[in-house]
């Protein structure tokens, strides 16, 4: 008998992060009896008077929304990082240390239209979505204080998203998050090693396989990574070394909101529902240094596993242990790639 | 203005695992339209015919359950890790590297009983479900490929529980896997630098200070950690140094067990629900070293946030920074402590 992917039990490594995810592919007729997720039911309505978001409407901090036309950004009224804090610094003995940490959260909106998602936007409306990154991302790398800028989106019901008008939001902050973090950590020490940027150098690789690439248009690529966690994760990649939104072109620019635009597409008729995940963007540190260790990517962590009902749960084994998959990754890019 | 815990944004630093939490304690009054929980019916039966688990039951697999009378293990008829695989190795370049694994996944159902969970069972029972404990883990730790004994619980049909009978698992495998891993660098230094063991010198400092500290009998303390994720996060660990449950007296055990009660008891009537979460104990790796490093501890994470049927999303900003919550540490151990 010969040890194979497709069959046995195994873990994988994250050269990204340093971590490691079980795959269990002999696991996948496993029967389901647990609970079943509720589709939600799809908001026909291009305007709620009831929605925080919708143009001309009255937030829950009593300020109105203009009548935007296309994207539009404001400060979270409820933000868990806000600006104005006193600094402090509390250590006592090897077990009780904390910082104060200021930021700013915001929320960005697609669309004026409550009822679409980025699946349902235009080329051309994505593309207004991703120069308001840019823009943002420029604005808050200004502040002093501000050395990371989280961009990201959750959607759906099933991952807490409360809203169902279409939006993300950025939260920039004085430290570098762990996750970000990591990441920054391993891109150092391969850069010094290799010279080389290791996005890049591992998008060159799976173009090179081609068997977990999703997509291509001509500056990005869609794939599942060799270690994804989630049954259908992706991560959308630059070809060419791209530290960051403030580096990237129009060009770039237009084909990331196409890849964005076609991945959720494909996302969407995976198992003909509105796909839940939360999506976001890892790139270089806003501290004011130059960063040619960073690659910016996106990625994406979806929670449905194998029905508009049935989702991947991240809990026991996974929450003490590492996580742990069945669906190997070839077959969830091959299934993606072919939609 | 002078910064406090109570009322700032802040990062606490957690030295077991090297990560950070982001509090955001203005945040507790923000309001919720998100998803609400189900809450699962309590199942009033003693016997399910059509469980799985239940006594003289036939399981997926074809094999009948015995009559048992307390506790009773058997593997997994879908375990993610199997013994019977092939070993093999797979490197290729930087970013492509995988291992196979091998491992014993078992259920231990805790009593016959279909409709109890721990929190209604007798202390004799639950020092039952404990001593189990210590012969599996004994048991799994003489065999030569197996080096890391996860034992866990998921309750709840939102941790993924597909089955309401009080159940646990047992995951073993021949790697440590990532959580446990982190642990046992933090604790190798901290013994290397300190001469103690990290879990001891933790517990006696929150002894101390006592405002995190929940419940503690003899031999246990349950404890918000300083730097607990989840909303109502709970440790519970020895007030001396125990590497694992083979070092464990039966008085030990049977105050584990009162611990084990106690808390989950307190739970159930925090939102006057059967309580939903994720436990399992950290302990020392069975790769046939002594480990005076290490110190058992039991961890619990519950989703619930702030009733019944809101639960605290881990989504977005989490998965791609790092944890965030609104309520303190002292304010959840407070709460637990009263109840
Ligand atoms: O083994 P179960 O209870 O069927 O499955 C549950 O626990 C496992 C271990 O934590 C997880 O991997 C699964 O996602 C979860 O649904
Ligand atoms: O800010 P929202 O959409 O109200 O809240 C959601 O996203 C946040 C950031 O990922 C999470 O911390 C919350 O748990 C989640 O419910």
């Amino acid at each position: 008998m010969k040890f194979s992917f497709e069959e046995h039990s195994h873990r994988r490594f994250n050269p990204f992060t340093d971590s490691y995810v079980q795959v269990s592919p002999h696991r996948s007729k496993r029967p389901w009896q647990g609970q079943q997720e509720r589709v939600a039911k799809s908001e026909a309505i291009a305007y709620d008077p009831e929605c925080f978001l919708c143009p001309g409407n009255t937030r829950v901090g009593g300020e109105v929304n203009p009548d935007y036309k296309n994207t539009f950004v404001f400060t979270n009224d409820f933000g868990a990082l806000t600006q104005d804090i006193p600094s402090g610094e509390y250590e006592d003995g090897d077990f009780f240390k904390a910082k104060s940490e200021r930021g700013i959260c915001k929320v960005i909106c697609f669309s004026p239209d409550h009822s679409k998602t980025i699946p349902q936007l235009s080329q051309e409306e994505v593309f207004e979505v991703v120069k308001t990154w840019k823009r943002e991302y420029l604005e808050l790398s200004q502040l002093d204080f501000i050395n990371y800028v989280q961009i990201f989106e959750n959607k759906g019901e099933v991952m807490g998203c409360s809203n169902p008008h279409p939006h993300g939001q950025i939260w920039a902050q004085e430290s570098i998050p762990d996750e970000p973090l990591k990441k920054q950590l391993n891109f150092t020490s391969f850069f010094l090693n290799k010279g080389e940027n290791m996005v890049t150098a591992y998008v060159k690789a799976e173009l090179n396989k081609s068997e977990r690439v999703v997509y291509q248009n001509e500056h990005f690529v869609v794939l599942v990574p060799f270690w994804a966690v989630w049954p259908f994760e992706t991560m959308i990649a630059p070809k060419t070394a791209i530290s960051s939104l403030a580096k990237m072109s129009d060009e770039e620019m237009a084909s990331l909101a196409d890849a964005y635009r076609v991945l959720t597409i494909k996302y969407d008729s995976l198992f003909e529902v509105s796909f839940p995940y939360s999506a976001g963007i890892h790139q270089a540190p806003t501290d004011g240094q130059d960063h040619p260790e960073w690659g910016l990517h996106m990625v994406f962590y979806p929670p449905l596993l194998r029905s508009a009902t049935v989702k991947k749960f991240m809990v026991g084994y996974e929450m003490l242990a590492n996580p742990q998959r069945d669906l190997t990754a070839e077959k969830a890019a091959g299934i993606l790639r072919d939609l």
